[in-house]
């Protein structure tokens, strides 16, 4: 792990589609690959999806929780931080990460994104939401989304 | 001030336009008329608009602020929570409040939209976002929205 | 209400004796007929007995709940902040106030104490801990503590 | 990294003296040998010689920043959390832990201690507060406090 590592947010929700843990999992192991630590917010669905694949691929993973108890965790979080903030700590996910992948539409992603695009932080979808302006770029699979996510923190330091 | 007062939050940029001031205004006076607390983030633009327009009204304000300083609260603002939490102090806001209203489009008005419709709360705008499903009840002022708002608030419980 | 009204955080446990109920409710009393807004986490205790002083005296109260719900707060709160942030929210009520009124000496009341100190904010205590060097002003009342209170939130500024 | 690792935080000030960055850096080691993740705040003084014991050890470093800026983190942490909350990340800390050593004695080290006592976690002190009834069991070494502290973690589960 270099200091130099970019931080890679992939936000999504917990009751997730196949295809969508599909790209997220496709996603984290790219991430991983290239170098970046993986920041979800620990718990299932696209969060546990791309904690896998980042394992896969060799990368580490830091879950900001929800609740106060570490044990809620999935499997594949390296780090965990039980904040017990609820849905506020989509903030910290935010501000933990240079660039996101986000995939699907639920509404907790959504805060995710737009706290992101307040921040002035690239924001890469996978079927996610249409917001004018290309606010999300949008993308067609997880893995496009790792590498653009990638590039674009880069660019940001 | 009844312990059955509704809360009702009023979200929108700093820097807004004359539309979404006089809009904010109007919605602030008219929530208070209905008896309705006045959430806001407790700086400028629509927040403060939507605090003088509850003073007008003779209602009452709480302004939860992202700076530690309670200095930077608008004069509008009777009770002020410096929370120095940055934008992560949206979530307080949405926290505070039975229903939302939202005037025009900016992206951490989005993030505080988004918190509301996660956790079931209604959510009226005024030339805001257009996120599908009527997800936002698209309104055509901000009297409007009051009224929605403390309806909206008032089924709830 | 005036603009320059301090705000006073009367601090200590939910489960008190009667002691510190008394002294914690001649506090709030106090403080509400100086003019200070009453700050508390908002439940029961040393919490409600404040809130209630402070309403026998005319005064504002302000309680900065633990849970997301509003109707955890005691009957006396006047405005209502449902944090859902556990006890993490002592650092919001110290936030919140110019001076700290610590009655007791449980151990959510020291974080509040500790967190005042570290933030140069003046601590008077009634029956509350001994940390050297007179760091929290012990006196004899929550009177007292209400008065010396008001008057170090004025020094500061 | 097994799942299992406990989680001990190492809390101190920043403008720590020789013997204090000494016993912390003696702290971080031993709890790396013992296979512990090493928590801080992240800063300089204790809590970059606890990262700096902890990677001297082969263990790994989890920083939680007052500051939203992840470039504020000592150079001895693995993982950091860019938290923007200032001295309310505190209580993040403190939730990531299953037990702390204190070294110092600092107001914003007691908030800690504090906040620990009040969630049942143990707490072992190297010439910190002593706050009755062995409250914080005070140790002679930072070697002996991370000993103390992850048997105390491991009994908990």
């Amino acid at each position: 792990l270099t200091p130099a590592a970019p931080y890679v947010a992939i936000v999504g929700a917990s009751n997730a589609n196949d295809e969508q843990r599909r790209e997220a999992e496709a996603a984290g192991r790219r991430l991983a690959e290239l170098g970046a630590i993986v920041v979800t917010g620990g718990r299932g669905g696209v969060m546990e999806a791309a904690c896998r694949g980042a394992k896969a691929g060799g990368g580490q993973t830091l879950g900001i929780l929800p609740t106060a108890d570490r044990g809620d965790a999935n499997e594949f979080v390296d780090v965990a931080i039980p904040t017990g903030m609820g849905e506020m700590r989509n903030a910290l996910v935010v501000r933990s990460a240079d660039a996101l992948v986000a995939i699907g539409g639920a509404w907790g992603t959504l805060s995710e994104v737009a706290l992101a695009l307040h921040a002035g932080k690239p924001v890469f979808g996978v079927r996610s939401f249409e917001l004018g302006d290309d606010a999300i770029v949008a993308v067609a699979s997880g893995a496009e989304a790792a590498e653009r996510a990638v590039a674009g923190a880069q660019t940001l330091k």
